[in-house]
């Protein structure tokens, strides 16, 4: 079991700065996140982006942000649990928390913060004919071991990023790769468009657009798929593998049944602490509504000074707290 | 007159940032501060001093931080008026303001943002008999001109680095520098310390330890200065100007007097968008007080960010704000 005074749920950028506001009150902290890696939808869905609304940088990329984040925390020794999702939280009588993940690891804490941002990312499943039918057998929404594809007949689905990198990818995996795609562009960089449209053309790889999948087939496992083309015709292309490639869709998942007050998908909570209706549970970042919330990291890093404020009181009910600026005092680490 | 959307006091870090938040929503910004200069108290008191605690900056010195916020907000071209104080706010039927300033500018615009941090800084004044009699006499509090004590026999009174870095400058200029202090050791850095001391040493400056000022001597204009050493022995000094560096003291200053509720010396505000009791009216940064405050920089950041929603529906009523973030549409500057 894992001893902790604040265990934080989600690593993005404003989980990790509730580090740092716990650590300069002496706190110390555990962070769980889903995600393999530490930053959230920063470091998962656009490390690349510059940011630009970060107050003191112009133009900040979203990994390297994060990257300085987990630089300004590393002085206060924060532990981590990675590619685990919460799954329980339980209060104990002396007003404790234990915290259960996935995979059994329990987490015991004196105060819970939940940072996770729009919930845990799940793929966004398109309207497909048994297409849940096949998940697992032959239907996969990640590309998590490219080697499962090595000589396999596989369609990849999408008009993303993910979508085109992968098609471009497996093309050296694949014995035959199908994209296939509902319009005539992509959304995705020019260039891996571009790539894709030079691949289709010397027959490296097969490129369906204005087509989209209409239903699936096989005995027990994938065997094929019916696709639907512009003109309303009909194909049926064999594949030992589906990848349909659609976004990932946030989801609130098990936090939503921990008794919270929750609107539209968010944690309520007070502005003056960010405290849930939960006595020693608090909710910062994007995960959580109050009147005039805006879901901007920056409002996140105020809320996890404020929350630091309160679970300090919590954590430490007979002691006071004495607030230091650290242009005064520096930051004196574990 | 100068015309703008939003009037801002105070060009410190959350004053200029409000720039930032208020140009994404396409509402320009004029800003006015008493200082000559914009940063607030990091340029003023501690440009070289780093900071800890600003996201995403494991450290960065405050002029620094000062500008990075100003190469930030340049793309919206935000005008400024520097070295003048705000004196008087007048709301006018329409709803829009006319603001003035000690130097007689006026401004008129649509919504007023107050982020004047602590409040105006004026010098602290140390107990001497007769002090204020020879303000503007003798007595300055601050060195705006050096070329006014050429050749003049000064005393500076103090023990920071204000006191430590003139008596070095003035050392050239005056014809005679004594340099009292109450204790036997400075606050300010100490390579400027060990400097004034070997300057004692060789006879360049005098200085007298352990002392104090006690009274000020002389006909309309000061002549001389009573001092109190260690041994309560008494010694008067002749000097044409008496110089103290006691630092800066903030003062709320006539914002006092606009009719906003304020709660010791802060502006009370609503937390949903930072909003006064007069509409149109917001206060940001240290200058506000609600349940949970925290003088952080950073969360002066957050209520610039909420204040720049609200003041949108103030200044446009019947435009629809629509929320885009800069990740995704980037900045759009005028």
């Amino acid at each position: 079991m894992i001893h902790t005074d604040i265990c934080i749920i989600g690593a993005g950028p404003v989980g990790l700065f509730a580090v740092f506001e716990a650590g300069l009150l002496k706190m110390r902290c555990h962070l769980i996140d889903v995600l393999p890696q530490i930053g959230g939808q920063l470091s998962e869905i656009y490390p690349k982006k510059p940011i630009y609304d970060i107050p003191g940088f112009p133009e900040v990329l979203a990994q390297d942000l994060v990257d300085n984040l987990k630089k300004q925390i590393d002085p206060f020794k924060p532990t981590y649990t990675l590619g685990e999702r919460v799954e329980t939280l339980a209060k104990r009588e002396d007003g404790t928390f234990e915290i259960k993940t996935s995979d059994e690891t329990v987490i015991s804490c004196k105060a819970v913060v939940i940072a996770g941002g729009l919930g845990c990312f799940e793929p966004r499943k398109p309207e497909i004919e048994n297409l849940e039918r096949y998940e697992g057998k032959g239907v996969y929404y990640m590309v998590k071991d490219p080697e499962r594809f090595r000589d396999k007949k596989i369609i990849i689905a999408g008009g993303g990023d993910s979508a085109l990198d992968w098609t471009i990818f497996l093309s050296n995996v694949a014995s035959e790769v199908t994209l296939v795609h509902r319009n005539e562009s992509f959304r995705g960089a020019p260039d891996s468009a571009e790539k894709v449209f030079e691949m289709a053309k010397t027959g490296k790889i097969k490129l369906l657009l204005n087509t989209h999948l209409k239903e699936l087939k096989g005995d027990n496992i994938l065997e094929s798929a019916t696709v639907i083309g512009k003109e309303k015709e009909e194909k049926e292309l064999k594949a030992d593998y589906l990848i349909p490639l659609f976004g990932l869709s946030p989801k609130l998942g098990p936090i939503a049944d921990w008794g919270l007050n929750i609107d539209k998908n968010a944690i309520e909570v007070n502005t003056f602490d960010y405290s849930t209706n939960v006595p020693g549970v608090f909710a910062i970042g994007d995960i959580n509504t109050y009147p005039g919330k805006l879901k901007l990291i920056l409002c996140g890093f105020h809320e996890a000074a404020l929350m630091a404020q309160s679970a300090f009181k919590y954590v430490y009910p007979d002691q006071k707290l004495s607030f230091k600026y650290t242009t005064v005092n520096g930051v004196n680490a574990f």
